[in-house]
């Protein structure tokens, strides 16, 4: 039997880069792709507890069967794995997402919160994210690289509980320079709402920001990135500090 | 000068948890509150970027400043800290949620969410939660918990980049045991959404699921909890599994 591959993405189901994933993913057996209807970046690992959801299927074809759900990619996965996905997984997929999802980036993420669903869920899974917004980005360029780490963790699989942080840089085809095994650089957003009036005089707050990354290390996802590596950061869902245990023990009573 | 000290939640301005939490950080300084307007349970680190916010003054006192925010827990963080909180805070606090957000319901948490932004924003921070859903749930058991934590940590602080996500087991006062640190669980929710057909014979799916917990560890936070004990595990935002760096560098080209 051909491997079972899932898609999920926090761009919608119509963004360029989820059919650019889906695209390569059938090249290596058969596709489920689950997606949310509409944008849902920045979502996190959010979760739709207050109103119940639908699904839609959108497109069927032969080893290809694609939905969208109107809830977080989050609930794509419980529910794509629970009641579409014809048997488990083999692997789950996650993008192409238009944007970083490198550093501090990855738990605002929605695709990478699908990704760290699946990772609990038991499933290997893979989040892949291009380092440009354009909702036309060119994914063409980092598709060898997709294509090889696919191939590699559907092969060798993956260390248990942990799955992967792919960003690839805006760079033309030929230009990337390979791939890097990063930690998540330390980094944060700042500046993040600007504040505006409305025609009655009132105020109200758009989102926006600045990113500050002030990690000199040169095993970080960043530094891979701005010299022209695919960034590749082993990923879990145990948020413990475990070097912080011994040292807050006199908070005990 | 007293010391300022944020607190948000999840379960918006007007949570009972709230209130028991704003009372207790009242004793140790002057408090800003800024909270969602309605529930936003398992919104996690989402952000909203696609509409504008509104902030609303909920009660001003002495001491005292209540906003509410149209956006989510992390919203909350960012814009309080940014340009409602007088002065940088001393301590930022979340809670005290109604639930439990022990082991892997941390990752789900919009009132953890708040936390680690804060944590982000490099201030001190705690997340609170009280094992029990109830609106009108007891919290008092707890309150000596609460306050000798606050207490600590507003005076020895936190190690640097480290913030405290702290369960409440549901017990009468005098019952708790004690405080335990303990490791995050390793668990997982099953069987997430069942199916209903409305009555135009469509189906629809609700978010419903059980909880499983498969470690035995002894230090976890789950075993804490049902052996009577506070339980707080040190949490970052740092997702990298670092044992697995070196596992997984046959993925490079």
């Amino acid at each position: 039997m051909r491997p079972l591959i899932l898609i999920s993405n926090d761009d919608g189901v119509n963004a360029k880069g989820l059919h650019a994933l889906e695209e390569i993913a059938a090249e290596f057996g058969d596709v489920v792709v689950m997606a949310p209807l509409n944008n849902l970046s920045g979502q996190s690992h959010s979760i739709t507890g207050i109103r119940p959801l639908r699904v839609r299927e959108e497109r069927m074809a032969e080893g290809r069967c694609v939905y969208s759900c109107d809830g977080t990619p989050v609930d794509c996965i419980k529910m794509a794995t629970e009641h579409f996905c014809p048997r488990p997984p083999d692997l789950v997929l996650s993008g192409i997402n238009h944007g970083s999802n490198s550093s501090i980036n990855v738990i605002y993420s929605g695709t990478m919160g699908a990704v760290l669903e699946a990772t609990m869920l038991g499933f290997k899974a893979i989040g892949f994210s291009l380092l440009s917004h354009n909702p036309d980005a060119d994914f063409e360029p980092g598709v060898p690289y997709v294509r090889h780490l696919i191939g590699q963790v559907l092969q060798k699989g993956l260390p248990e509980g942990v799955s992967l942080n792919v960003n690839i840089p805006k760079l033309p085809k030929g230009e990337i320079r390979g791939i890097r095994i990063c930690h998540q650089s330390k980094a944060q957003w700042r500046d993040s709402f600007t504040q505006r009036i409305d025609p009655q005089g009132r105020p109200y707050w758009w989102l926006t920001g600045k990113f500050e990354c002030n990690d000199p290390s040169t095993d970080s996802d960043e530094w891979a990135l701005t010299n022209g590596y695919v960034s590749v950061v082993p990923v879990h869902t145990d948020l413990t500090r475990y070097d912080a245990i011994g040292k807050i023990q006199n908070l005990t009573i």
